[in-house]
């Protein structure tokens, strides 16, 4: 069904619907609140994760009412009453919302978002957000990694077909770019973004011509800086050697950048390959590489003495492969001005009470309430203040560079792949105070009770 | 950036419209061909996938044109000429789209779409159709899995906030409906495709009222058929009796459903809870369970007695945890009405030639072109003839009751969720010897050269 209307504002879990409800009947939906989003362990066994989700989060929030097809369709579970729908109508985003730069170098248990204003704003945001900061973050943090596998060399995200639906095409690839890739094949990304777009021509070309001879020409008489995908019959036999034809046959004309494999012994071929070009003349050409690469697969392939300049990663990035969530959470740290804590049993998931700053000092990161003061530059930002924006989103470039620049001084050790040594992150004493009291007062009252 | 007038068209990869460049400028972009999608196995070692992606599919086609701003941003890249663009200015679907309709049981290697058409509409197709079908079939099977485990007990999705993305939580969500679940935490996809929703209250609820029997108190009293969530501080200490007092409080006015437990040891919990609930008088009341639930956790707590009676499943299914992409292509078939095949050295990679049609019999499938006539039922349908939609999309209440009545006219030995039996898929003599002969056909042209 098709609302002309149809507003993002229902993208959220029915249970926030209902929490809102009986606040709004008891009185206390404007009650303030903080609530925090953070993830417990980074992913993939990462020593870090780039956050990325901001700017999906901004464009979110400028819109956020409920339509009249969102309203009807509230009133017609049944579970509401009119009153309640009234209100909804009229509710307006007060909240104030913080949280660090896009591209900024995170780790767990520190905030990623940080809402401050009523309960039922802190409410009804939790889902959305998170569902576009968990898999941003997952991205831009798994595209890092591959990053640093690719040790310098080039990298293109081309993942779309294979992405969970179309946001997930579109959004993960911002995030790519973000977690330093150089292009993207997915046009719309392109325009939407402003991301460099990147693309030569798939096996059905080749099919399309009878034979690579015949489609290499006919796409290299069409475009310039071509690249040639050699695989679609026989990669040494056919494709590389019609590549070569043809890249002789035109000459400078068609500027010919090098060929593309896309399945085989890559260390074999790309080796062989290499061989093919320089003997023909060919030095500069470049071995483009894709077939369900991530950090692993390049690793091993650069260890193995593969040739390759340019690499293509599709599916394994994308969908964040051998961890396809990030998991964060959303807890209300604060109501009340008093502090509050989610208990566990399980001691890593009790929540750090108290509203927050991040600071971060040279190789530590320390926790603080917002309003203790500290060395070290605040992580977190002003970026909607009382429902107004109240931030520029830089361009994707400069994210891109920020991200980069600050990966760039993180140590090493850091960065490791495996195992990577843990970045400190320590709370403050009052934090640490806070945290103790906290689980006490809540044991004292749980054995009142 | 954004664009009032922005479309999905450019949702594709660059060298899909780099290819259709070429086409257009050596005059073959209107030469008829056939591409079909389809996979090479099932995921999660499964014995079917549930098709799933159609009704979006055909959203996107019936508005699929390039926009001023498309176009313009198409400009930019300096790549196409002005004739070109006003080429795909006036471009109009004119393609056939065949596929199984939503809830079909398919297995490997068996067209999944089919796109019958010039080859400009072929090519252009293929990113975001792959892109929508690959994930929602991915997920409408995880569902199947899922449901098979449960037994019979209902099933909820509710995981929005770890999806990739918004368009993963909404289209996912419907998939998992059409793979059999009963409801979903996501309002908004209750609201456009008109799925039940279901959902209770969050652990920040008993933090804003401070303890379990307050929170319980105030939902109760706004709210019907309601389940509470007992773990905020201690399941058994705070909890569950709070939920027991504010049941025999308020009585029948609430029509107490149940409690739902999310951490710690379900096994003992659950039957804990059961007889606290049994002893206070609640027999009927339920026991709801989460915390990263998939077929093998429900498979295992079933087998070890716990005493659970609803399931949420979140992460696990809608990211399709343990393998979260299908990994469908999208391969020529036909041009020109000539069979025509990718070679690949590894043969589970070599595509079967021809345009075909799929016929199931009695727990066998046959292959066959798809003028060939044959016993048994036809599973490729009509959805655009020509560019004209030629399809109702069933009330997604009979998706998901044609996806049961398929599963259940299944033999067990192909629904097995560790080693499934191998369902048998053929090919016709005719298919089999196009395919033999296609493979020679290139061989003998690549010697040739």
């Amino acid at each position: 069904m098709i609302y002309p209307d149809d507003s993002l504002t229902l993208h959220t879990d029915l249970y926030q619907i209902n929490m809102i409800y009986t606040y709004w009947q008891t009185g206390i939906d404007q009650k303030p609140v903080v609530f925090e989003a953070y993830f417990r362990q980074e992913p993939f066994g990462n020593g870090f994760v780039v956050f990325a989700g901001l700017t999906h989060v901004i464009s979110f929030l400028e819109k956020l009412k409920f339509s009249q097809t969102d309203l009807a369709y509230l009133k017609s579970l049944n579970l509401y009453s009119d009153e309640f729908l009234n209100y909804l109508q009229n509710w307006r985003l007060t909240a104030t919302l913080r949280a660090p730069h896009e591209g900024e170098i995170m780790f767990a248990h520190e905030p990623l978002l940080q809402i401050e204003g009523p309960l039922v704003d802190a409410q009804l945001l939790e889902t959305a957000l998170l569902n576009m900061v968990n898999f941003q973050t997952l991205i831009a943090t798994k595209a890092a990694r591959v990053v640093i596998a690719a040790q310098g060399d080039p990298l293109m995200e081309f993942g779309t077909r294979r992405a969970q639906e179309l946001d997930a095409a579109l959004w993960g690839t911002r995030a790519a770019y973000i977690g330093g890739f150089g292009a993207t094949s997915n046009v719309r990304a392109g325009k939407l973004f402003n991301i460099p777009v990147s693309g030569t021509h798939a096996h059905a070309l080749v099919q399309a011509y009878q034979n690579d001879y015949a489609a290499f020409k006919a796409y290299a008489q069409t475009h310039n800086d071509v690249v040639f995908l050699v695989d679609t019959f026989d990669t040494l036999k056919s494709g590389v050697p019609a590549a070569i034809k043809v890249a002789k046959e035109l000459g400078d004309k068609i500027n010919f950048q090098g060929i593309r494999i896309d399945s085989g012994d890559m260390v074999l071929l790309s080796n062989r390959v290499r061989d093919m070009l320089d003997a023909a003349g060919f030095p500069q050409a470049k071995i483009y590489a894709s077939n369900d690469l991530d950090e692993y697969t390049i690793t091993d392939l650069k260890q193995r003495g593969a040739k390759i300049d340019v690499w293509g990663v599709g599916t394994k990035l994308i969908t964040a492969f051998d961890q396809p969530a990030l998991g964060a959470v959303y807890k209300m740290v604060s109501i009340d001005g008093k502090n509050t804590i989610k208990l566990s049993n399980d001691i890593e998931k009790i929540s750090i009470p108290g509203k927050k700053q991040i600071w971060r000092q040279q190789d530590a990161d320390i926790l603080t309430f917002a309003d203790e003061n500290n060395t070290g530059r605040p992580i977190l930002h002003d970026i909607f203040v009382n429902g107004k924006k109240h931030y520029d989103i830089p361009a994707i470039q400069q994210i891109q560079v920020y991200a980069k620049q600050s990966l760039a001084a993180l140590p090493n050790r850091f960065k490791q792949l495996i195992n990577p040594a843990i970045y400190p992150v320590t709370l403050s004493e009052e934090l640490s105070a806070a945290k103790s009291l906290a689980i006490t007062n809540i044991q004292q009252t749980m054995e009142e009770n």
